[in-house]
């Protein structure tokens, strides 16, 4: 058991709240704004109530995991006596700025300072810390107590102790660790994620197909392997004898691609309102809330099977 | 029930088999190698018996499925009386443009000729045609008795009819037809699919991480929830207001990392050769065959879990 302290608790720090707390830790949970903290222990208690236990739920006494949440009403208070400390701060290069100097000041140096930051490289927010070596980021995809992911971003100075214990850490949390050599814009998923929506817009724009056709396309298709290889298995078990022959059959014809697909396009207003009303006549403005709900039980319950299927099926 | 016709049963034909015959449907299974038919009704049977009943399988007497399958000798004899025409034979277009005016010549003008090519456009191999505007290309993602994604690409002279008709009747066999509005290079599931490896190998040639943390961030993050929304979905609800708001507020983020991303790379010899040992390590050469057995249990396994919780939880 560790104690971790959860430092601002929006909506991915009470995710990572319930995230420690369904593994056994105690959790301190502070933000600025003690509302926050107040929603944030209601906001893990419903979901222990409302998700299946293999799904994201609890198979513990739900006041027993409830129970190890300790609100916290000053930085201080949340970080006494913890061992691992995950900043969910707002996505602002000032608030971390500000809020870094004293997490260094207050937390002994064997103290991991973990950020969730999506955007904003370890580098740019801890460089004049006195202890910036036990800093990284640990990034998870949101909501990180049903996606699994996690990348872990070391800066030029992180101590590769840290990335261990910090790897070490989430593994034992069932979370899936990623490791970066070093900082890079948008990190692996964004980056990913990004050559996939660039190309999905594209093929909107040039009037191929609907961004439904484009969605079907991965939801019926390429995601169906992807849910549980990712692409370089997926392309490995596509040719007799692995991914280099597949290379030597297809490599011609993806670079052929990849030179009409270098083609950066700004996903301007006339694309982006297209897109927004073939999505508002599937899903209407006001059917959005619901549809999430919809989301978070789906991917709970798909979660759940894949980790049967898998265990299931061993190789 | 209809009469359908395979031509050239290889892996995908002999798939595409499958799928109209557990549909219920008569099926005439040509090729011009004779062994090639022998090994494909031993395929239907052999899949059938595998399989899960709603991961692929059939509920319905096996053997009145694999009675449905009538072996040709002659295209003559594949064809008399069928309604409906998928070609599988040999990627190459000296083999199609051999082929198509064969087909066009016995078939009755009325019966589509679809091609289950995934890189030749229709217009390559039929324009010469007397009856071209019943010639379409109909895609399945391999194995099409898995995955539910047909893409289907008109020629410029492709009837609208013949793919309303074709959309239909892939509906009908419960797969999941996309259509495109005119020929592209890929067709979208290839250009797709292209973007993301793209990205993949940039990664790895850029030493920013492993090919198996690569598909970790697929597999393990955005995967999970492309397998049942797709990339469009997905962001819409991610904002709160839907997909206009996301475009708004991480638009200037992605424009700048596709910039980064404008750079087309041919996969290397000495970047293949990284991917291929990474991937030796964790799959060797001889361990090839049981894992792609292995990824077609995971896969019907998976399929029909989506298809329960889907169905469970209509929104």
């Amino acid at each position: 058991m560790k104690r971790v302290a959860i430092v601002g608790c929006g909506v991915v720090g009470s995710s990572w709240a319930l995230v420690f707390a369904r593994a056994g830790h105690e959790v301190a949970v502070y933000d600025a704004s003690p509302g926050s903290v107040r929603q944030a222990l209601a906001f893990v208690r419903e979901s222990l109530e409302s998700l299946p236990p293999d799904g994201g739920g609890s198979a513990e006494d739900i006041d027993v995991v409830c129970a190890r949440l300790k609100p916290a009403t000053s930085l201080e208070e949340a970080l006494a006596g913890a061992d691992y400390i995950q900043e969910s701060a707002p996505e602002r290069l000032e608030v971390k700025r500000e809020l870094y100097p004293q997490l260094d000041a207050i937390a002994p140096p064997h103290v991991i300072l973990a950020s969730s930051t999506s955007g904003l490289p370890a580098s740019s927010f801890t460089d004049q810390l006195r202890h910036r070596e036990r800093c990284l980021v640990v990034h998870p995809i949101n909501p990180p107590h049903l996606i699994p992911l996690v990348e872990l971003v070391p800066a030029p100075w992180t101590d590769a102790g840290v990335v261990n214990e910090a790897a070490k850490l989430m593994q034992s949390l069932g979370q899936s660790p990623i490791r970066l050599n070093r900082e890079i814009n948008g990190f692996v998923v964004n980056r990913l994620q990004s050559a996939l929506l660039g190309e999905a817009f594209r093929l909107v724009e040039d009037g191929l197909c609907s961004a439904a056709d484009v969605d079907k396309a991965v939801s019926d298709g390429l995601g169906l392997r992807w849910f549980f290889m990712g692409p370089f298995e997926t392309i490995d078990l596509n040719a007799q004898n692995g991914v280099a022959e597949y290379c030597r059959n297809l490599g011609p014809m993806y670079y052929g691609l990849a030179r009409e697909q270098a083609d950066p396009r700004e996903w301007n207003a006339a694309l982006v309102q297209d897109v927004e009303q073939q999505r508002r006549r599937l899903t209407p403005a006001d059917g959005l809330p619901a549809r999430r709900l919809w989301r978070d039980r789906c991917l709970s319950a798909l979660v759940a099977a894949k980790r049967r299927v898998l265990n299931d099926r061993p190789n």
